[in-house]
């Protein structure tokens, strides 16, 4: 009785968060792998307040992450109670709802973070309820929102992807040298961290700019001995052609070209191909043309410790002609990463 | 007794440290007004563990921080403690030894943080201890050491001045926009912050290109309320005169221009003055000339939450072609001020 108590939301919400983060870790595991669906995870603990199962979300079309948890804990969640990222669904998609899977197999209880925004798949709350579960909503509701299902989220309320623009500067903010060099301008810190990112993301983009001056691969290699289960797609953006031989063509990853000078071509483009999650990776024209164009939604900067002086700045031209008119931001964080700073802002808030 | 035992290092250095911060407050409140002395800080405390006398250094030929401490504490400064940010000199300049003055007032046990590096003044330890006090050093020497005695040391080390390259820019590393306007790139609780700075520093240095771009005033003026109750040297530094009526020539302030494009004459002629610590605000040009010369001991950065896309990059040539030949740095902290984020860093130990 004690442990089910523990899961009391009068008793304290240690118990209640950390099995949230449960749920949270499992989400950020299938993030990337999950688009246009939510990256979603799931915990399970049984009527004694012990862990049963755990899951996220599985490519489109196979089990939600409410479904691969259930199916951990077998006869365990009779009597349990579930933590979820996102309200579980009430649809019938590809996959039957997962609030009826709860319901069926006796969970009495449900702690979900986020409501979930879309009306095909919103209602699951209700139904839980209808059936006599116990429904709270909110449990680290912001962590879940800027976490794992921020890209998710927005592009259920913009209908568009979620655009991250990366870039590594020096401090006097400069993406490369005067002679173009820029290898190495972050440390392998910064870099591990990104190859994570691009495995998160569902697609990296660049101008035919980059791909001429530094012909990049463009693909995630996580730090040493461990494999990349899947690659983002690379996407070029220009109207120039890509050369023959460029590594964005071998067969790594799969890679297309939109031969537009427009963002909001190339971000319908990729909203066609079911993308949710992208990092834009330079260089500054490209990138200086998605900001005018309004089409970022975090900037997401690796300062290194160097001054340079001289070289590319980090933003090509975004049509500001004085100060007044500058493109307002927020910063969310400033961290050290490894010898770098990682700083993340977004654009102002209206 | 029980006060008394809290102050012994085998009784958990919270108290102690504690009392040695209020030292390093004291030493923080008369930064600015010491040069070319040291900023020092003391507290004392009676032998049943109160405080009874705290103070920091007075101007040159003033009384140093163990006397002013020492006055207010009185006769109850008789088998006490004194904490001190400082190791106690020992000579006779314009005034008397501090160690002399602590074994007179029956001081038993002395913490400091620092040991004192300049020849003549050291030795107040072994003064001490051969007197019968006890003597500690090194009680948070690391934040005495970056904090209110960095520039002192520095100057004690070196021989110049330690000089702070200060700058605010936005996000993509533009001091102004296209049309060099850039009045409040940063927020007030940055240029507050900046305000208190100069409040601190013997001298502000700016180029002539500065002067005619902005004519800024260049003194100190805190927040709201607060009267500056004195202000740093200006220093204008270029071939070119400074057009009559600049507001660097009121009189709020003392200013000198040296005509000169050598960051080392700059230095040479201020380290005449008695300055200790300068503040660098710009612009790119003379900052890079600066960095070249390798006469820039700290960069801190007020980065704005902003997107320009155009204007004057934050700093000027300094002779790096390639990635390789960057110019090394270490942060120190990134840290978030206001709506600001603010980088400090330090050239990279060799
Ligand atoms: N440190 C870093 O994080 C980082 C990251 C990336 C790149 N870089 C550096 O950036 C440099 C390349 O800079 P870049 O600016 O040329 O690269 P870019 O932005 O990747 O490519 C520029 C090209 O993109 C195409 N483009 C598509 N839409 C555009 C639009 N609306 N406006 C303008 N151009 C558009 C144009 O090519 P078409 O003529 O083909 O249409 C243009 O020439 C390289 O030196 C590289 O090292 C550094
Ligand atoms: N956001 C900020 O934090 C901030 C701070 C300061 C300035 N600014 C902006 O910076 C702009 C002014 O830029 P700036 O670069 O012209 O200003 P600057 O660096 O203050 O002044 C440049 C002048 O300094 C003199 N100088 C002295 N030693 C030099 C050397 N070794 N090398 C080159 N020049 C030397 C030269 O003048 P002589 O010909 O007279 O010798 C040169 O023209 C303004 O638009 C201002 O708004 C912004």
């Amino acid at each position: 009785m004690s442990s089910v108590s523990r899961l009391d939301p009068a008793s304290g919400s240690s118990a209640l968060e950390l099995a949230m983060r449960s749920a949270i870790a499992a989400s950020e595991g299938v993030r990337g792998f999950t688009s246009p669906n939510p990256p979603v995870g799931c915990l399970i603990v049984d009527a004694g307040g012990k862990p049963v199962g755990f899951g996220g979300t599985q490519p489109p079309g196979q089990a939600h992450a409410e479904i691969v948890a259930l199916r951990m804990a077998g006869a365990a969640a009779k009597g349990g109670t579930a933590f979820v990222t996102l309200e579980p669904c009430a649809h019938h998609g590809r996959t039957p709802p997962c609030a009826d899977a709860l319901i069926k197999a006796g969970i009495v209880q449900v702690y979900y973070a986020i409501d979930d925004p879309s009306p095909v798949a919103s209602g699951g709350a209700q139904r839980l309820r209808q059936a006599g579960v116990t429904v709270h909503s909110g449990l680290l509701a912001d962590q879940v929102r800027t976490g794992p299902l921020r890209a998710w989220l927005h592009r259920v309320r913009t209908g568009r992807p979620h655009v991250t623009w990366k870039f590594a500067s020096s401090v006097d903010g400069r993406l490369s040298a005067a002679d173009g060099t820029s290898r190495w301008i972050s440390s392998p810190e910064a870099r591990a961290e990104v190859h994570e990112l691009r495995l998160k993301v569902d697609a990296v983009i660049v101008g035919t700019g980059t791909v001429l001056a530094d012909d990049p691969q463009l693909i995630s290699r996580p730090p040493v001995n461990e494999t990349a289960t899947r690659q983002p797609l690379r996407v070029v953006v220009g109207e120039r052609d890509i050369p023959a031989g460029a590594r964005v063509l071998d067969d790594a990853a799969e890679t297309v070209h939109l031969r537009t000078r427009d963002p909001r071509e190339v971000l319908a483009a990729l909203t066609e191909r079911g993308v949710v999650d992208v990092l834009l990776e330079g260089g500054a024209k490209l990138a200086g043309a998605f900001w005018e164009a309004g089409a970022v939604d975090r900037a997401l900067v690796y300062m290194a410790p160097m001054l340079l002086g001289a070289g590319t700045p980090v933003l090509g031209e975004i049509g500001v002609g004085t100060i007044g008119d500058a493109l307002p931001l927020m910063f969310e964080s400033a961290t050290m990463i490894g010898p770098d700073v990682r700083i993340s802002a977004v654009p102002a808030p209206e």
